[in-house]
């Protein structure tokens, strides 16, 4: 099982104080370049795998989804979610992605927000996702991106030229990183960009288009502190088609 | 036009040094991970984007090939090329591929090593590639991987912890540039994975694999000057299919 950090007490009063937890999607820079990969909702059954507080859910349905499953593991973020959801074609449920059993050919979208990275098994989990969508029905998520995932330090150095660099190790090597975000020991899992594409198509997924999310020079005007994403993205968004 | 370094005197000749000039596809590291892309070539036609001394087309010939055509910029490469091919199932012919027409559905596979990192439009010659591959016919190529070409300074450096960091900058600053590499002032064309893909799927391809290559533990122990690259992948190698 993958750790649940979302539980964690200090981690989850961090986490609630975030912007992107204060002010929902239109605290999260990139979330109008994963929208935009979005098909139309309209009378369309959506799952969301990894729903937090439910923003996304609740978009979906005043975008016009006929219904909505949120899932998530973490009981403090769906507490908050069920609160705060008026509306009985938005369904919440508990569980583990890493064991997730989804009923065939019931849904018309799957969403993913920032959850997939702590996902151990995203080969039998991808098999999943794609087995519960309808054909020609779509996978669009975003992960932290394996550039930003990679390094043993995760903290910009100037080199001697006095540029900000970032400074990639491990690329190539898979698997667990501990980072000390929130909280300590908050544990990711590091794959390549090759790795998320290819276990797609192994498990029967066609490619749409990717984005390696960065700060338009507009975000970066009202955020300079951001400036340091355009050198080495932090998101990876995908879309893609059963 | 592309810069054509190739026929660059000094650049040619510390080219004809390299074990990939030497050897051939034997002393291209990433070659078998290449090969493994590859469909079976038993009769097909064959058009190679770069083909360089001809290694390539004189293996495809060899595995089947009913007919190879080698493209590149390079009178110098082409020369030695014709030299060593005797083999009137292969033809070489001198073209820019900025500027290259091809005929449509002419070709069952495309195959291009190290070559598109050099193009200013890829958009343009993907378009043409598609244009040029029958129904289900392949594209594999490979590039010098994004992160490779990304940064200012493209040296590894030595962190607090003694570990060997890529320093990486400007990933999402696509465009070209200017290395001394083999010879000053080399220009290659910096684009992002989401690019490489993108474009590929724009120009209506589908997506079959991608491999971010690095060394192997064994290419590592007879290498030792290899272990960064296990850091930062060298290559990207893709392949796609009309």
């Amino acid at each position: 099982m993958a750790q649940n950090i979302y539980d964690d007490k200090g981690f989850f009063a961090e986490y609630s104080c975030l912007p992107r937890s204060v002010e929902g999607l239109a605290g999260a820079p990139e979330w109008p370049a994963l929208r935009a990969m979005l098909p139309n909702l309209r009378g369309k059954s959506v799952v969301d795998l990894g729903c937090g507080f439910g923003w996304f859910c609740r978009w979906a349905r005043e975008n016009g989804a006929a219904n909505v499953l949120g899932i998530d593991v973490s009981e403090k973020m769906l507490e908050r979610a069920i609160e705060e959801t008026r509306d009985p074609a938005i369904v919440y449920v508990r569980s583990d992605l890493e064991h997730l059993e989804l009923r065939p050919a019931s849904f018309d979208l799957a969403y993913s927000s920032l959850a997939f990275h702590y996902i151990e098994d995203l080969r039998r989990l991808m098999s999943q996702v794609h087995r519960t969508l309808v054909d020609g029905g779509r996978l669009v998520f975003s992960v932290e991106h394996p550039i930003y995932t990679a390094p043993s330090e995760t903290k910009f150095v100037t080199n001697s030229s006095g540029r900000a660099t970032w400074p990639l190790d491990g690329y190539l090597d898979e698997g667990p990183r501990s980072t000390d975000w929130l909280a300590k020991g908050v544990i990711k899992q590091h794959r390549t960009i090759a790795t998320y594409v290819n276990t797609l198509l192994d498990a029967g997924f066609a490619i749409l288009y990717i984005e390696e999310w960065g700060p338009t020079p507009e975000h970066i005007a009202a955020h300079p502190d951001w400036a340091n994403d355009h050198h080495r993205p932090p998101f990876l968004l995908i879309s893609a088609q059963r």
